[in-house]
C-alpha cells in the first residue's frame, strides 16, 4: 500500500512566505545580499498564495507572544538609532565599509551592532586577500589571516555571554569560529540560528561547511526539526556536498518541491544530483529548462559547462 | 538696522527630518545609494529632535490628501508585485543587474519598472566603459555611448507621456537627455523631480550640471522656491560649481547651516568656498575639523590634499 503525499495546508504556506519575506527584509537591512537572493528567488518558487486569503497581520500572532522583555528592548534601541543606522547603511551600501564601522561605533541595537561588525569583517576580507595577492609565489605556504576576527569576537563574546540571542550575531559568531576551525562550536551558532530563522540559508550553508563527514551530518540532523521544509532543503544540500546521495534524498527534494513547484533552486539541485550520478542527458535537459526561465544565471553554470563538454 | 537670522521652528524641522527620511528609504528601495548617503549625512546633521515631540504619524497628513488616483493604483501594483521586487532587488544587490532588469520586465508598479530600467541603464554604462577601455589608444575621438539609452528612453516617454508622475523615473529620464545633450530638456525633468522630493540631492546634482552659465542659473533660481532650504543648497553647490561666489552665496550657507549645524557636507562646502577663495589656511583648518569627525570621509579631498601641497 503507498502513502498518498502530503500536499502542504494553506496555512502552513502562508507561514513560509511570512517567513521568506522576513528573512529578505531583514537581510536587505544588513547588507547580506545572497542570503536575500535565496530567499526571493524561493518566495517566487511557490505557486502564487491569494492575497485576500492572507491572515489579517502579515506577523502571525505568536511572533508577538514569542517576544522577550530583551527583543523590546532592541526594538526600543533600533528607533533610537534610526538616523545612525541610516548613515552605517548608506556608508555600506556605497563600499565604504570602514567609515559605516565607525558610524555605527557607539550604537547598541542588535541591527546597527551587526551592519557595524559585519563592516569590519569585510574590511578584514579585503585586506586579507589583498595580502594574499601580494605576496603569491613568495610563501605560498603562509596562510594570512582576517586581522579584524579578533576584535569582532571579542565585542560578540562580550553580547552573547550577555544573553543577546540576536539571529544574525549568532551567525556572524559562527561564521567566526568556523575561520577558526572550531567546527563545533561553530555548528552550535549556526543550530541556534536557524532554529530563530530558518529561511536563512547562509546559516544553513555555512552549517553544512562545517560537516565534514557522513556521521557529522547524521549527528546534526538529529537536532533539527525533522518535519520542517528547511531541514529538508539543507539535508539534500549537505548530502549533496558530501557526495553522499541516497533513495532519501530524493524525497526530500520531492518534499521540497511540493512546497516550491517553480523553484529554480531545487531545479538546479536536481541537476547536480543526476549529473553526480553521471545522468548527463537528465542533467543538461534540466540546465536547458534552467536557462529558460533564468537566462541570466550563473550559479552552478560551471556544472552544465562540464556537461556540455562531457557530451560532445 | 540688522535684522535678527530666522531660526527654523519646529514643526518644520520635523517635516525635513521626515522628507530626508523618506528619501533615504526610497532611494534604498531603488539602489541610489549616493542619494540614501547624502541624505542620511544630513539627517545626522541636524539638532536632534524628541522623538516623543514628533507628530503622531510619520506622514504628514497633507501627504495623504495629495495622494492622485494613480498614485493609489500604484501603490496596489506595487503591493501585487511585491514578490518580483524582492526578486530583481535581490539581484540587483548582488549587482546582477542585467538580471534584475529581466525579473522585472513584466512589472508594472513605478518603483519596479524604475529598477529595471536603472538595472539597464548601469549594464549599459558598465559596457561602454569596457569597450571604452578597449579602445582607447586606438582612437581616442570616438565617443562610445551607453547603448541602453535608446530601448531605456521609449519605455519611459511612454509611461510619462501616459500621466505616470513618478520622481524617480522623471529623474531618470533627466540623466537620459542630459547624456544626449538635451540640457533644457533635461532641466525641465530635474525641476519636477525635485519639486515632488526636494531632499533628493542626486537630481539637483545633475540639475546643476545643466547649468552651464550664470545666466542659466539665474533663469533657474526664478523656477525654484526661494525659501526652501534645498534651494538654498543648491545655490551653493551651483555657484561653486560655475566658480560664481558672492556675498549672498555666504548668506544662502549660513540659513542651511542654522538647519544644519553639525553637518559634515555643508563643512565641506565652507571649505571649498575658502580653498576658492585662496583662503588656504582658514580651508585647511576646517578640512582638519571635517577627518575628525569623520576620519575616513573620501570626497573633495583631492581639495585637502592640494592645501596641503600648496602651503608646504
Amino acid at each position: 500500500m503507498t502513502t498518498e503525499p502530503v500536499f502542504p495546508e494553506e496555512p502552513v504556506l502562508y507561514e513560509f512566505q511570512h517567513g521568506l519575506k522576513q528573512i529578505i527584509k531583514e537581510c536587505m537591512e544588513r547588507g547580506l545580499c545572497y542570503a536575500s537572493r535565496w530567499a526571493a528567488e524561493m518566495l517566487n518558487g511557490m505557486k502564487p498564495l491569494d492575497l485576500d486569503g492572507a491572515p489579517f497581520s502579515s506577523t502571525p500572532a505568536r511572533d508577538c507572544a514569542e517576544l522577550s522583555a530583551s527583543d523590546v528592548t532592541d526594538a526600543l534601541l533600533e528607533r533610537q538609532e534610526e538616523s545612525k543606522y541610516f548613515l552605517g547603511k548608506s556608508y555600506f551600501d556605497c563600499k565604504e565599509f570602514e567609515r559605516a564601522a565607525y558610524a555605527l561605533k557607539d550604537c547598541k541595537s542588535s541591527k546597527c551592532v551587526f551592519v557595524a561588525l559585519y563592516s569590519k569583517y569585510l574590511v578584514g576580507e579585503k585586506r586579507r586577500d589583498e595580502e594574499n595577492d601580494e605576496q603569491l609565489g613568495v610563501n605560498d605556504s603562509a596562510v594570512i589571516v582576517n586581522r579584524e576576527l579578533s576584535a569582532i569576537a571579542e565585542t560578540l563574546n562580550a553580547l552573547l555571554n550577555n544573553g543577546n540571542n540576536d539571529p544574525y550575531l549568532l551567525y556572524l559568531q559562527g561564521v567566526i569560529l568556523r575561520q577558526r576551525k572550531q567546527l563545533e562550536h561553530a555548528i552550535t551558532y549556526f543550530l541556534k540560528c536557524v532554529s530563530l530563522r530558518p529561511f536563512f540559508w547562509s546559516a544553513w550553508q555555512e552549517l553544512s561547511a562545517c560537516l565534514d563527514s557522513v556521521e557529522t551530518l547524521t549527528a546534526t540532523m538529529k537536532l533539527l526539526p525533522s518535519d520542517h521544509i528547511m531541514t529538508r532543503i539543507f539535508f539534500v544540500f549537505a548530502s549533496h556536498e558530501l557526495h553522499q546521495v541516497n533513495s532519501v534524498v530524493y524525497e526530500q527534494l520531492e518534499e521540497a518541491e511540493r512546497v516550491f513547484p517553480s523553484s529554480v533552486y531545487l531545479t538546479t539541485q536536481r541537476a547536480l544530483l543526476a549529473y553526480d550520478a553521471r545522468d548527463f542527458d537528465e542533467a543538461e535537459e534540466m540546465f536547458e529548462d534552467i536557462l529558460k526561465n533564468d537566462p541570466y544565471r550563473l550559479d552552478d553554470m560551471d556544472t552544465y559547462s562540464n556537461i556540455l563538454f562531457v557530451m560532445e
